[in-house]
């Protein structure tokens, strides 16, 4: 049962965490439990299998498993959107192919990682991926991962050429946002979201579509509310609000060493939230130990939250 | 004669181009005219010897012509920011005594940027420098050509070292910049300045004290405009006048190869308008021949103008 | 059938092109046709699925395809070397089982490429990996690709973990490589393998074990030839051959832009030579069009060859 | 007294470092100590204000007593090669012209290292810079510090518009620089030195001209040793010197943070062998504190050191 996306999507679509056992293990009663915070939160859509959710890192079995489990527990409440992103374009149209039979809304696709394709080969790639795709197309910007940026005119030409719904940038460039933004300026269907949530307030505020943060994993309402605040052009709200999500933001993801400590931070405490069961991080990271979890912890208790919700 | 900076400073402060004759020759005529059309426009102080003005192409000698060309001409109305970024931490020092002795408010420093210090030589070395100045310092973040980054408590630790009243932020990563704001909330007459015009809007909507837009060299009131509506809360005022920030960068500062395309393009824009007499760009770099030069003129001319100033 | 690794592993192990007819299809033929020409050119070994081989442009069904062909091919002549870098630990484990069960001799990986891990997380990486492995370890350098650089102690505590027989690098970093062979020079059975073929010879020559050089694809006796003459302390000959080899470079991979043009320098000259049928790359990239393969066909009428071989 | 430099310039030519007293204070008893230990070491000629003499860190008027004071004490026995690598084509001509009025034979240039000029821009920048110089130049890549590589063909196209003697290559991309010596084989009379020592053994075996090596500073003799037994092409001894160029990389250049631990760790041996009095390092960089100096002494105590000197 899937859900159609109305144009253009908007809000806040959490990057989900994916709560695991074991490296080949996905935990599913964490999962029933954190699409439902997340959907009583208020959340817009769920966007499963993206960095946040360790897609590169778990095995094709397992990626089928969370899609599988992900559409049966939402139950077409909300758009499902899957990442795909693969350095192999018959995996990624295998993975689009599964996720339709499931009844996902969209596929996402950052692009293709290994080999650093240049701005034309990456135009006829998504060209040709797209005559594979059985749902509708996100770009996904994340040049620190995969090593290439898509140039705003790239974008449009991607865009131009079939069902291409929206993109969500995690560049942290904003400048560069701005300039696909102006790029894409005739085509209001189309979905600008942003990935970090430090900046989702100020750019939604400038007219962005909302924001993939990965923070709403813990806090569904607070970047909901930061969401609406923006979207009604109600600065002094979203000034308050970004203070809150900037205390997440420099206390815990900034735990361990630079790379890992976004996502080891926000699994674990998630798990400590009681979200998810355990913050289990697949190969090649590993969760915390004690020390950082205590961190954590620390962090999590100085926050303006009550029953394991940001007072607002 | 010396401005006073009120705490925090605010504004648009454009970073001055540098009108040359030659290498080793300044447009002295150009300059008056450069400056007369800035205070006309409405900014809010003078930066020199950025970027933007070629500081490093530059030698000793017409750095210095600059520094006493610029508090002659502007003669007290301004405050004058004089970049004094080098390699030599004796010659950083020796530049500010020259700018404290014709008349310059503060000096700019980014990191050294030869070798590659690390965070904690970085505080080391802006200790050492502070010891050796007359004037409140400036950092400037500007990570593409120094090769290093501030860390934000590096920011921190420098800041409550000696006399240092701000920071320009150009590394265009806006999450970073946010994590700077948050990192000295409780220094609220240190002042935060954006550098790229595409982001000045909505920084300075969530409370950032102004921006060192270079385009402010070519319409100074259209970024203060800009400035303006961001410090009133007027976000329909800020979208509009960000389209046509956006329409600049878009046309402007994307002729030619990436790199320096952006200060040709801008020099060739401000002899176009007449702000100064010829768009000679130092070596490394050429200013833009016959054919780029065009294309500005056509991007110009697309823009709302009306007798050298955009239609507010 | 496997054959069993003499230690150290030395020689010209050529990293297999791997023919395509589609994005999807192998052209069995054409591997037929390029593991004799390799056999005949008398190669130590065989390596397959490299970066030349087009690993993570494959779908896995090809993956394995490559691997049971190239086995069944080789017929226990040669030690058969698999590539299974992956970003996924379970499917780099899978894709080694099978491997083993086919009668390959080792296995070659990588770091995981889209995370970057810290060197802490590569070695507790590679511990866990090297418990699920059938077939020995070689460690593969190539920091272009994954972004990350085992550092010379990374890999010396990750071969004193397991039954590691190997490295290669591709990091064109010599003085690292020098360094790795410092920090490894009490492991004489360790291996050490050259990838980029303009220095191989010089490498070899300082006591390295020889190459992974993609060149040995079109001209296999001229590689063997130079690690021949390397090992024999040959100077002058190492010196005569290089500057073949330096020709071969300085034309065949250098037509089109940079990042690909390797590859699809060396499918083409493959291809017109008859080693293979068809240069088709796999996506994200495509082959050259007829312009490129001009070039490719001037480049190798320049070289001092007759009936496809180097004229030694 | 300036001494003519035979094509191709050969052999080893230490990058001195600079003995300082302070930031801005020369130790002219050391670098006499210093020079005359060089020069009884055996070297073919000295390379002053390169990185590994601070030049960037210094004053110009501290570069100024390096150049006089190095051509008065070396009174004419031995080419002196001075670095006039600047941002500005004024200050290097400028410094140019010092040097060639005080006896030097020579001057190298790295490219200008603020903005990062492209390939054309730079064959455009050296072509001016050539039609400035009073002396023969020598050009030096260094794109860790400098941000751009020189292609091949850019060092040709330079090298035929004036008199450009040679090319020093701190790269450590040995493949590049093998492509280099292809691109210039039409120029006997060329010189290519190479930058890392860890693989001058070998760049010379294959006809490189000789090194421009740091630990020269310590140990002249070895890599003049090293040098003679390249030329003659005696593999055996080239391996067994090596080692112990390997071993005082992997010990003495390694302590510390990277960066800055070569520099550090080179300035801190030549203090403990008694070849300069102090160790200080300018801003931004400081001399090793005690623990480090300790693991610096251990090291020297670890190499075959009698009276000073390798036991060779």
């Amino acid at each position: 049962m899937s859900t159609e996306i109305k144009s253009p999507l908007s809000g806040i679509i959490p990057p989900l965490v994916t709560p695991l056992l074991g490296n080949d293990t996905l935990d599913v009663a964490s999962l029933e439990n954190l699409i439902e915070h997340l959907i009583a939160g208020g959340v817009h859509g769920l966007f499963i299998l993206g960095t946040t959710g360790e897609e590169q890192s778990l095995s094709y079995r397992l990626r089928k498993e969370v899609i599988a489990e992900t559409c049966r527990i939402n139950a077409g409440r909300l758009p499902v959107l899957v990442c795909i992103t693969d350095t192999s374009l018959i995996e990624s149209a295998a993975l689009a192919a599964y996720a339709a039979d499931h009844g996902a809304s969209a596929v996402v696709s950052a692009a293709p990682y290994y080999f650093a394709p240049g701005q034309p080969e990456l135009v006829e790639f998504y060209q040709e991926l797209l005559s594979h795709l059985p749902l509708p197309l996100f770009l996904y910007n994340m040049p620190s991962h995969v090593k290439v940026n898509f140039a705003p005119d790239t974008i449009r030409r991607i865009a131009e050429s079939g069902n291409v719904i929206g993109f969500k940038d995690s560049s942290a460039n904003i400048p560069y946002f701005q300039s696909v933004k102006y790029a894409m300026k005739d085509h209001p269907e189309f979905s600008l979201l942003m990935g970090p949530e430090e900046v989702t307030g100020e750019c939604v505020l400038l007219g962005a579509n909302g924001g993939i943060n990965g923070g709403a994993n813990m806090f569904p309402e607070l970047y909901v509310a930061m969401y609406n605040a923006a979207r009604a052009g109600n600065v002094a709200e979203v000034c308050r609000l970004q203070q809150i999500i900037m205390q997440i933001s420099s206390t815990i993801y900034t735990v361990g060493k630079h790379g890992s400590s976004y996502l080891k931070g926000l699994k674990c405490a998630c798990s400590l939230l009681g979200v998810i069961k355990d913050d289990f991080v697949a190969a090649p990271y590993r969760k915390f130990n004690e020390p950082e979890r205590l961190k954590i912890r620390e962090a999590l208790d100085a926050l303006p939250v009550k029953d394991g919700k940001i007072i607002l």
